[in-house]
Formats: structure tokens, sequence, C-alpha cells
């Protein structure tokens, strides 16, 4: 006796797809994921990966699917040109771009991103979904908002509006400097046992507490291998404790009293929580897919 | 009428080899090169390395040869232990060690290079026989010493001896993040144009006055090219400067009045001397084959 398929919700991300189908009353019935994210699609393969991933669902009819993420870059399915912070993002829908799904049973929105000039340029596709659905999880929040990441984003929330964010690329810098940089050679071991917590905690201090001097505190990582017999577990936690602190440090100023939303997987979202306990701060890790689903419900209620 | 041979000067570095003759008055007789860096050699491979290199040299018997560099590392020829800053380089020939060279005409020493405990862990090797060749360039010479390259030094000399120093890792920062980041789609174009230069002056400009935001100011190069249309080559010339102007911001603090000795390649000390003017500081590029040459006749001299 299942329900009927009300609307499809979608997150196309850089490395997957998922899909979460909605009944009348707002209820997921059933969720999907697929690895085919835009990093992996040319623009003609959109329909089809759309469609393999709904194949056994049943529809009555043309059905709503709502999208966000790349899918919406110009490099993805179709471009949805950008809003421009400050913006309220309940306007979210209005942006929104209807590429041929190839079907007419799917009727295809996808949101647009969020840039920003004022204040530096910067861009975001698929965290602004999830700030609406924050704001619709937390009513009235105001302040900051921490999404840890590849690019982690640290957006200034007012109620559903962004008044400006910004980017710290601490994610992928730790892939990079673990993958191909010479630190790669003292790194290694448990990713969660004592002496690796040990060096995160050193390195978060030393992020936290020399935030301008990243480019040097960085090659202590080898140094310390070096001549201080530092474990690849302990060298390994202090990469990554280094590199968040520095990111918190560098957001620090704009924090105020209230915890701030941690967005992203659990994993990080407790590093984070972490380390902003050790500069004063709180922080109050949010489920990530709840999130999105709940900004995209918000993004389709204001249609 | 050749003069004869009196010793060998070497810097063995991680990805190459140099050579010169000197004669018994201390002038060079000519230099020699070769691919061979410790980087490409196991252990055994130096003897013959060196032998090939030196392979048209006439020698009048058994000939010192006095190698800097990464020949002393762990993982080089034959480990030179460290000597440990604050130190008086005038020493570093007490430290030398002496490999089997294979050959009863190659007596062949290989300096230590500097390492520091007290005020963090940081190590160098071939830097510290640069730093005693310039403390003969420039008698006297007290203040900061910048090395600019994969792994920047920036020592604090006092005449011949080194009091600490620490390590920037901005060249490999800056090929990393061409090669393999998110940020390499955006990068390109003419290594010297105007174009280049606008986009490094305003990149150091940033580095200069967030250092302690790197992490997010490293994005922008990204945002820049999707959202206001930022050329490649001024994309390239930003990251640039960007990374050199957070490096000379974290070090700002030690520079005095004097022009700061650049010991590097001369692309890259015009580059930094730019950035230390936009300081309000000045550069004052060395010649680095000269003061590597004459570090190595120091240490000579000193045995």
């Amino acid at each position: 006796m299942s329900e009927s398929v009300a609307w499809v919700a979608v997150d196309w991300g850089t490395s997957n797809l998922r899909a979460w189908t909605i009944d009348a009353t707002g209820n997921v019935l059933g969720s999907r994921t697929s690895p085919k994210g835009m990093g992996k699609l040319t623009r003609e393969d959109y329909p089809a990966a759309l469609a393999d991933l709904l194949t056994d669902v049943p529809l009555d009819g043309p059905t709503d699917v709502l999208v966000c993420g790349m899918a919406g870059a110009r490099q993805g399915w179709l471009e949805a040109p950008y809003l421009e912070a400050p913006t309220d993002l309940s306007g979210l829908i209005r942006g929104a771009v209807h590429p041929d799904s190839g079907s007419a049973d799917l009727r295809v929105s996808i949101l647009p991103g969020v840039c920003q000039r004022q204040g530096g340029d910067n861009v975001m596709r698929g965290e602004e979904t999830q700030l609406l659905g924050l704001a619709a999880t937390l009513p009235g929040y105001r302040g900051l908002v921490c999404m840890p990441g590849t690019h982690s984003k640290w957006a200034m929330l007012e109620g559903t509006r962004i008044a400006h964010f910004t980017t710290a690329m601490t994610g992928e810098m730790f892939e990079l400097l673990s993958t191909h940089s010479v630190l790669r050679h003292s790194l290694g071991g448990d990713l969660s046992g004592e002496v690796r917590n040990e060096g995160f905690k050193a390195g978060a201090g030393d992020g936290l507490s020399h935030p301008a001097d990243l480019l040097g505190q960085l090659f202590r990582v080898r140094a310390s291998a070096l001549i201080s017999g530092r474990e690849p577990a302990w060298c390994a936690g202090y990469l990554s404790g280094l590199l968040i602190g520095t990111e918190i440090a560098a957001n620090r100023h704009q924090i105020g009293n209230d915890p701030v939303p941690l967005i992203g997987s659990h994993t990080l979202c407790a590093l984070y929580a972490q380390v902003l306990e050790m500069a004063g701060a709180t922080g109050r890790p949010v489920d990530a897919t709840a999130v999105v689903l709940a900004g995209l419900k918000s993004a389709r209620e204001a249609a």
C-alpha cells in the first residue's frame, strides 16, 4: 500500500546524485543514490542518468523533480544563473531553470546557486538549498553557519536571507597535501586512534594561534617526523587539525554567542566542533541530509 | 695551460647535481651539471654518479670533494647528522661525513644540514652552506635572509651564526594548486605578461592584508574566473602573488631596516623583491650560485 509519489527531490553534486521520492504530505517514501555526479557526466548524459535512477518509481503522470547542486553549473545539465548575495533564499525557486528531461513524466527544475561580488568574489551551488533548509529547521536563526567539506562554506544567515559568505579550501588542501606533497611521506596510520587525536589537538592549537603562518606551520609536519620522530598518525592528525584550526581562526571574529550550526559529514562536524570549543565557541552539528531535503521542500512550497 | 684542480665543490640537491672544479687560489676552473639529484638515486648509485660527472677532470692525485645538500640526508648517500640551531655555521666542516667514493682519487666530505627544535621543529640541507657563503659575501650582516623556492627558508643570521629559521611551503603549494586542485581550471597564459602582473599585484596585496585567511582567499581565484571573467593569466598571477604575499606577511615583523638578502632564482627573487616593496621593505637579490660556492669555500677554509 505505497503512498503515491507527489514529487522528487534531487541533490545532484559533483561526485554523487541522490534522489528522494516524496508524498503529498511531505513524507519521504524512498531514496536512491548513484555515483553519476556532475564530474562524470556530459550535458547529454543527464536525462538518462535521472531516468535510470527513477526507473522503478511508480509515477502518477507528470511529476515535478526539483534539483539542487552542480547540475545547474555551467558545465552541468543546464546553467541556472546565480542569485547574487545578499539575497533572500526563499526566492530560489524563481531562479530555477527547466531542462528537457526527455520524458513527459519528469518535469525538472534546477535551483540556482548563489554568487557574491561585494566583499569578495564567491560562489556556491547546493549549499544555498541546505541553508534554506536550515532556516526552516531553526526558524529565525541569525548568525554564522559552517559547512565543512572539500570547499567549506561559512555563511552569515539572517532567517532565510544570506548576507555574505566565504569558501575555505580546507578539505581539498588536506587531500592535496596528503596525496601529492612532500608531507605525504610523514602521514599515515589509524584514522581514529589516540595518537592521531593528540596530533590533531596540537595542530588545531597551532592553527588557532598562528593562522597567518599556515605556509610555515605546514612544513613542521615534515620536520616533526624527521627530527622529533612523530608517528605518521600523529602527523596526519596534526595536518588535519592545523588546517581546521587555521580555517576557524580566520572566521572566529564573526562567531557570536550562539552555537554555530555545522552542516557536513558526522566525522568532519565532530572535528570542527572540537576545534570550535578550543576557540571558546560551540558547534551544533545538524543533519546534512535533513537540511537539504528541508531546503528543497521550502523552495517547492515557495513556488 | 690549464690550472690544476685543487678541489671540487659540489651542490647535490634533490633534483640536480652541480660540481665546480677549483684551483689552489680559489678560482673556478669549470662547472658541470647532471640531473642525478638525490630524488633519482639509491645509496649505491652515488659513487658512479659522481665519477661520471668528474670523468674528464684531470686530477693530480687524491683530491678533496666537498659536498653540500641532500646527499647528506638520511635517504641520500650517507647521513650527515644535523647541527642544531642556534649554531655557528663556521663549524659546518666539523660535522662532515665521509662516504666511500669507490675511488682513491676522490676524498668526499658531505656537510651537515641544520635542524631546529627550540621555537619549532625545522630542517634545512644546502641552505646552511648558502648562508655561510652569504656571511662571507656580506661580512657582519645581521638580519633576516629570505631564500625563495619550493620550500622557502627564512633565516635570522648574525654574521656566521644562524639564530633561528622557518620554512614556508610556498613554491610547492603553487605547484600543487596549479597541477592538482580545482584552481587549475582557471590558470594559464603568459608567464610574464601585463595581465599576469596585474593579477600578481592584486594577489600580493590580498596576501599581505589577510595572511590569516589564505584558505579562504585561495578560492577567490576560482570565483574570480567564474563570475568576474578573470583571464587565466590574471588568475595564475593572483595565485602566485597571494602565496608570496601571505608568506612575506608572516615574516614581516622580523624584517628590520636593512634590505633583505634574497637567495634563489632570478625570476623568483624579482617577485619577492616586488612584494617586499609593497610591504614597505626592500629585497636585495644575491647570486645563488656565488653564495653556495662561497659557502663551500668558507667551510673548506675552516677545516
